[in-house]
């Protein structure tokens, strides 16, 4: 029997009305015509989207599950979007919550190559939290952001990633921006200081892309960030695929918290097509994802299903030191976390702002932490 | 005085609450950190996002008017979404609303190359509204697909589109589609009848889809469609660019009706991307958009402001021949009507009924059209 996806929605509507929106989403993500009119037996039987179950959650709330043809995706990231939400995503009572890959789409889209373990073993910590803070704000010159690389990497920091808002700016072009904080981090590392690695954000259509990371990989940087939602997905996959030595962080933006569920997009998609850790904003801090959505969230980053390596669940925005331990008894020793704004505030005293915060994940007992068993 | 966004966003909260909601939009859409921490004073005084307004609009729903650094966004369409809603899209109260883009921005994106008068040139229909249908649905092979495109040729549409769903899956790869429509289409045209111009629908990442144009090009092909949110702005912004004889047909999915107004996204930002035709879901079809916001988009779309060609709006999703006269009395003759299932419909009948369509939108009395002006 040919593969299928399941997707499952939560649709807003009265009850009496459900079963013909159901029906109505199974059409609209699949033939996007009268089903009447279709005269193909093929079509009728195998493309044609089928609702599976309707399962009432609350009042006038229904998890719909629908199920629709791989065929109809290919192995196309792009297209996969497309057949599970493209148009859907016009209706604003429709949220997309999960959706079950068959194993040769999951195979075929391959997930992270490096993953969990690996960013572990490239800062030389094997088992604690990962440490991350950010190259801000933009509108400094790449000069002054390496001298912030530095002051980071002294204090300890594992990962050093660009705000998300710098791009290929005249006040900080991407590849002065490169030269100069590689050159800084090695220079600290040359001088026998530990050495951070660098993350810098791509921006840009695939070929600036790739041009980017052709001046990240000559100043010897293996990690870069996209953000895949504004790169589109089939773009942030073919950069994964075709560079297996760089590790990929994925930035939320745009990822609109609304519509398709935190832990589906950014823990499972943006996973599955290659994420070897993924940005989301924590619980508690300047977004509104609850405890919940981010528990989800990691779970489904970090989860040992389908073959997949774990990609690293990144909490982030609005973090502060005094919460590294409520962070790390909430999601254990398998994450990475960012604090940024947070520390930037101590201004001349930047380092040992920094400073305190690795010292809080590296002392942390992880033989207590409790986490979540994924 | 360097040149500035004005992005509006709309924000649903208290009122007690709405100045530093403002301010915290501002940030984050800026330098995404706290400014007490910023020293740097060009970064201050230019970078940083201003609240330039706030406007009640009605209870707990405020309008507020934030300008942007037009350095932080360069000349990258992916990035200029970015700065105007990357991290905001994660806040489920905000919509971005609007922007006033500098005119120097506008010229680099530069619109349309070719737009509605192109449009209607190229089949020979100077003055009245155009006309399309979509094939589907897919799971049907080309050679099914080139007969359905021979029917509505016949019939005499004028733009033949393909489904969005159709990619380049195995019951009908892009290649194989592409050459037997073309084929089909070009042998009708050479035994005498009415050419229609066939919209192959692009897929995959920005390589695929150059692979996919050039194949459409061997094959006498002048007119593509792309979806711009699954593409990603700056690949979509990057084939027009690169393919200056190609009209381009933008189409919206995934381009989530919710959190950025559609006369924006699809009106105003596509077709200042490039797009020479915007697809959009109809009031009183199968999807939500009111009479207001169709009426706004094809405003945004046509506008003679800023130097911009303008694009064909294309009010689309479960219209039929009955409302013809009604959707020309409300758009007047600057646009392009797309039906589909509701043609499929009539099954063995489907030229006739697709000929019916075309005669109610040639013998509309574009005189006493009233539309709106534009």
């Amino acid at each position: 029997m040919p593969a299928r996806l399941q997707a499952i929605y939560l649709v807003r509507c009265d009850a009496r009305s459900i079963e013909e929106r159901a029906r109505a989403i199974a059409v609209e993500q699949s033939v996007e015509m009268p089903v009447s009119a279709i005269t193909d037996e093929f079509v009728r039987s195998e493309i044609v989207g089928r609702v599976e179950t309707i399962a009432e959650k609350e009042n006038n709330a229904f998890e719909v599950r629908i199920s629709l043809a791989a065929e109809t995706v290919g192995r196309d990231p792009g297209q996969f979007l497309n057949m599970l939400f493209g148009n859907t995503s016009l209706h604003e009572d429709v949220v997309l919550a999960d959706v079950t890959v068959p194993k040769e789409l999951i195979e075929a889209f391959g997930g992270p190559r490096h993953g969990l373990d690996a960013l572990r073993r490239r800062v030389g910590a094997p088992a604690r939290a990962l440490t991350a803070s950010p190259l801000k704000p933009q509108g400094l010159p790449a000069a002054r952001l390496a001298q912030v690389a530095q002051a980071f990497a002294r204090a300890g920091i594992d990962y050093i990633k660009d705000d998300h808002g710098l791009a290929d700016q005249s006040y900080s072009p991407f590849a002065a921006r490169v030269e100069a904080v590689a050159g800084a981090l090695r220079s600290l590392e040359q001088a026998g200081g530990r050495g951070a690695r660098y993350v810098p954000s791509l921006s840009g259509d695939l070929d600036t892309m790739r041009a980017q990371i052709g001046m990240a990989r000559s100043a010897g940087i293996d990690t870069v960030m996209v953000a895949p939602m504004i790169a589109g997905l089939s773009n942030f996959h073919r950069l994964v695929r075709e560079n297996p030595t760089i590790a990929f962080f994925a930035h939320p933006t745009m990822a609109g918290a609304a519509r398709i569920a935190p832990p589906l997009l950014i823990g499972k998609l943006f996973r599955m097509l290659g994420a070897d850790a993924v940005i989301f904003p924590n619980y508690g801090g300047r977004f509104g994802y609850s405890p919940d959505t981010c528990d989800a969230l990691a779970r489904a980053a970090l989860d040992h299903r389908e073959g997949l390596r774990p990609a690293v669940p990144v909490p982030a925005g609005g973090m502060t030191t005094a919460r590294v331990g409520e962070l790390l008894d909430f999601y254990g020793a398998d994450v990475m976390l960012l604090i940024g704004g947070a520390l930037l505030e101590a201004r001349e005293h930047l380092r040992e702002a920094t400073a305190a915060f690795v010292a809080e994940v590296h002392r942390y007992d992880y033989g207590y932490a409790h986490g979540q068993p994924r």
